[in-house]
């Protein structure tokens, strides 16, 4: 395989979006270009998206986005995987340039999921699970996530305060994040300990409440990614796609022997390390997929950073803030800098090749030359992460 | 680029299925992956599907295959580019084992079209065309197609007897495949000359009438891709994708210089040939996009088979015909194979492949050595087209 590098990155501000999907793809598409600053053309598109047919009664978004961006007659095509689907078109324009068939790639992921109401969108997400064991009987994602909860913080004597600390630290880091969809800084008083936090964060599938869930968010992120060689001829910071995994697992997570293991984490992990050459004590800084905060607990833990059963630790001790020993999520993660599903695994590319060259200002990871994304698909049946570093 | 060969190929019977989208995903894969009887491992799968979000609700359908298929950690992800997500998923796989990333990749396409009605059919296809610019004002794919046809006859001197020529030929070639979801064969004095043709052939988008669209079909195919090394040891014939090539155009229609020049089949086509090293003189058997039988004639021309304006006159000379000089869609096309878009793509190269194998029946194209594709998406805003050759 080529070595395929990431040599732009764009970004529309996660949140409530004015435009349609198109809009928002384009969007990030151009700011990606410009920040490539490329003279060579763009050989393919390739479109991460999850929701243009539920949300947005679409298909064919890559060919829209051509049109948009007047880029024909370039090769595009849509990849989806739920919210691993951004995660699955950077893998798949990797593959491209890797291939060798092209020496650009543009890879554009984005959602336009605030356009449809509360329970809508939880009806949306929820076609991911498995169609004949999961929603039909109730079983919402937040369902999901909250029997997960409950379970790991049984297994490991996780309390509420751990969860709340997840968010308190992503809002915080969001804070310093202007693609952020929240900006808001909460603390354990506000949202757990003052009698009026019930109301201001509300159960939404105990023990998870309000503030450990993610947002629902519009949102685009774009890369462009090239050979080698194109990357020698440019003066931007060159970052390499060192390893990529990816791994599935049972899509009903009742039909898992242990539903406290995140299998398809640890062996998509396991994988990029692998390939990258690079063990989870090398990685500076780390994008993982909090869309409930459990979650980056868990995976946390699942990926290597910390011992089964002690990454709450670690995330108490603060070596996961900024500053700390290995910060997760500078960007915000999902929880705060929000989850537009398709968007959400070219987003952590984005951030950690921001990280990666220096370029991420005040939330920036000094010296940071390792970077590691996790980008979870379905609730853990379809996971993909990457290993970046900086040349 | 490594070299790429389709070592296994599988198909369901089109047309109504019982089973919902999964089921026939799956039969397809299995039937591919019996064919191949490879003693190694599938390593990643590429699902083709357009309408899984918007007809059946589904969202990561890949993921969802795996755990049918008991394939699990394999990686999987979805490919979505309208009626040429099938070529769009082929070509991915294809890159993926170029790259060596992976040496064995299933890819599949299938629909559940169905379980709609048929202006919901109508409705769903639509979502392909220009989102701001044709179905809002009551443009539908019959409609584009109808005025190209008027215009495409009107140029070329095309008479109503040529379209019906191309439903005559694919008819009869359906015939002779078991796959196929139109087993009847008709004639001219049947659905053009008789009284009654106006009823058993009405109008559906003039000048197209009924027997010039092809159907709306449920149904899955599926190729295994194999690097060199693996279809070496196997005792399957060596079927190589020698060429792939890919053009998108102007999303609407209308937009188009000239509306009646299919430009993305004209430079898809090109670029497959050029990649193979081979000419359009070299095909000795051809599956071409017949979503409308205009299409077969233009098509036909744009690629490169006959003069531009003289598609319609080897046509009637029968030299596309089974035990002409090149038959064209001799698995009856969609036109009688039937089309469920995912699907489509994928079952053009079994069709070719089992051709190339000298497989294909009493529907065999003798000898056939070179085979080609065209997959035609959005209308003409995506098109894929492949060299297929025999070693």
């Amino acid at each position: 395989m080529r070595d395929v590098y990431v040599i732009g990155c764009g970004m529309t501000v996660f949140g409530r979006a004015e435009g349609g999907l198109l809009d928002i793809l384009e969007a990030a598409a151009l700011a990606a270009m410009e920040d490539a600053a490329l003279d060579h053309p763009i050989e393919s598109v390739f479109v991460a998206n999850m929701g243009a047919g539920i949300l947005n009664h679409m298909s064919g978004v890559g060919s829209a986005l051509v049109d948009r961006l007047c880029l024909y007659p370039t090769p595009a095509e849509t990849i989806e995987n739920g919210p691993a689907s951004g995660g699955s078109a950077v893998k798949v324009g990797t593959y491209a340039v890797a291939s060798g068939a092209v020496d650009v790639a543009l890879v554009v992921g984005g959602e336009k999921m605030r356009g449809v109401t509360g329970w809508e969108s939880t009806d949306f997400v929820a076609t991911l699970s498995h169609p004949e064991a999961e929603y039909i009987y109730g079983v919402t994602l937040p369902a999901l996530a909250g029997m997960f909860a409950r379970l790991y913080m049984e297994k490991y004597g996780i309390t509420h305060e751990h969860l709340a600390m997840v968010a308190i630290k992503n809002h915080k880091n969001a804070m310093k994040n202007p693609y952020a969809h929240i900006q808001q800084e909460v603390s354990l008083e506000g949202i757990l300990h003052r009698p009026e936090a019930i109301v201001n964060n509300p159960p939404v599938a105990e023990p998870l409440r309000m503030f450990d869930c993610c947002p629902v968010s519009d949102g685009g992120a774009a890369l462009v990614l090239c050979s080698e060689e194109i990357a020698r001829k440019s003066d931007r910071p060159r970052v390499r796609i060192a390893g990529i995994g990816q791994a599935t697992d049972t899509h009903a997570v009742h039909e898992r022997e242990d539903p406290t293991e995140l299998k398809a984490v640890r062996l998509a992990s396991h994988l990029a390390f692998e390939r990258a050459g690079v063990g989870p004590d090398d990685v500076d800084v780390a994008e993982l997929h909090d869309a409930f905060t459990i979650l980056e607990i868990a995976e946390s833990e699942e990926v290597g950073f910390f011992e089964k059963g002690t990454g709450h630790l670690a995330l108490e001790r603060g070596e996961t803030s900024l500053g700390g020993k290995l910060p997760i999520n500078p960007s915000g993660g999902l929880k705060a800098r929000g989850h537009p599903v398709g968007a959400t695994g070219v987003a952590q590319l984005a951030e950690i090749t921001w990280q990666l060259r220096g370029e991420a200002d005040e939330r920036q990871v000094k010296g940071a030359e390792t970077g590691f994304t996790c980008n979870f698909g379905g609730f853990g049946n379809n996971v993909l992460c990457f290993v970046l570093r900086r040349e």
